[in-house]
């Protein structure tokens, strides 16, 4: 055994867009932790359960409640400051034992991943790998079959969080687009994709890599329901040879 | 037999970042197709060779030699238009054969990749599947350990051959940035960067997942030479918790 903390990027949900490293070093890993909303069963480790091996040390690190706190207020950002901190001692705890620990991260560990709170804490103290993992929006533009840039395009990737005119100025200037954290932003960012000129083309995304994933014409869509982890893929491809 | 096009990500380079879904593919494929320079072996196939199975069809797809011909040129244009055209076709027999062709694709297939030029035009006529793959620019974060964007980040992907002004505008008004396409514009990105007050923190990355890749502080890089598959990565995640 060697103390190693390697963060470990699952892909967008189906087990089988693992990459072969992400495979192997579940599967070897002495201690396997994972993020999840308390109650909840964890996303990560459904994707990678199947290469779970009798023995191995589970770490469940489980979000506070915070749904009832605004994102932006103190009492959020200490409570979920004062997590990650208790998550990383908790981790150190068998590095300092010599175990190698994987942390799992649904989508790809540095990109919007929650490892990323886990790896500034500890990577300056301890031996550390980070094994890439398809996003969810690669999941979600190759399940549509969606072309999205080329040669010397820009690719803007925006939450739907933005106000609306914002949303707009940078949708208008830019070639490809995706839209992350859509929920209750959709009618808004609606509005601000026909304020951009971009309406046309833009498609929307629901569990893109599940088997009953689907996706449509933004324009075609009619009700203004969206889970969190949709997205609007807008192509910005048009200078085709 | 049956007649399927897969669009097959191969990641960035090292084999082990091939998803297991991208590995069943190409080994089951019965024919297998790759770009290359003219004259120069594929990356993507050196990626994949340790799937390849006795008896599969291989259909190297080689890049007509256009480095005398500027890419905006209209002979360009014609040249390499002909040349997809011409390598549709002949995967377009083998689809027509009954065959399943998984064609490798550097990287994700439809973000950037040469794979798109196929894509559109056989994708509306036969049966398709886009496997997704790591992208450069995720295998690169990943091999610096370089948080790049978290929560309500906003992330810009620029090729370095837009002019000076456009680049310094753009990476003004974000919170992370990938760098695309360096090779003789690096002297320009630099000054980009300083000049949007986003030169510190840039991190220059040359061969990311190769045994041989390197990742240093742009500001301490001394000479002007990055190879076109370099990047650079600029972190956007200051609001840490």
């Amino acid at each position: 055994m060697s103390a190693k903390l390697i963060g470990v990027g699952t892909g967008p949900g189906d087990p089988e867009l693992l990459t072969l490293k992400a495979a192997r070093a579940i599967a070897s890993a002495d201690v396997v932790a994972y993020f999840a909303k308390r109650g909840n069963p964890s996303n990560a480790r459904a994707i990678a359960a199947d290469l779970f091996r009798p023995g191995q040390i589970e770490e469940a690190l489980d979000y506070p409640v915070t749904t009832e706190i605004h994102r932006h207020a103190n009492g959020y950002r200490d409570q979920i400051g004062a997590f990650y901190a208790e998550a990383a001692a908790r981790l150190a705890m068998h590095l300092d034992a010599g175990r190698t620990v994987a942390v799992l991260s649904e989508g790809d560990p540095l990109f919007y991943g929650s490892y990323m709170h886990i790896h500034v804490r500890l990577a300056p103290r301890y031996d550390t790998e980070v094994i890439p993992g398809i996003t969810a929006m690669s999941g979600c533009w190759s399940a549509a079959g969606l072309p999205l840039v080329q040669g010397d395009g820009i690719l803007t990737i925006v939450p739907g969080t933005l106000d609306e005119a914002e949303l707009s100025r940078r949708l208008g200037d830019t070639q490809g687009a995706v839209i992350m954290k859509l929920g209750r932003n959709l009618p808004k960012v609606r509005a601000a994709l026909a304020a951009a000129g971009r309406l046309d083309g833009a498609i929307y995304v629901e569990r893109g890599t599940m088997d009953n994933g689907a996706s449509i014409a933004l324009a075609d869509k009619r009700d203004d329901e969206a889970p969190y982890f949709s997205l609007v893929l807008v192509p910005g491809w048009s200078d085709r040879l």
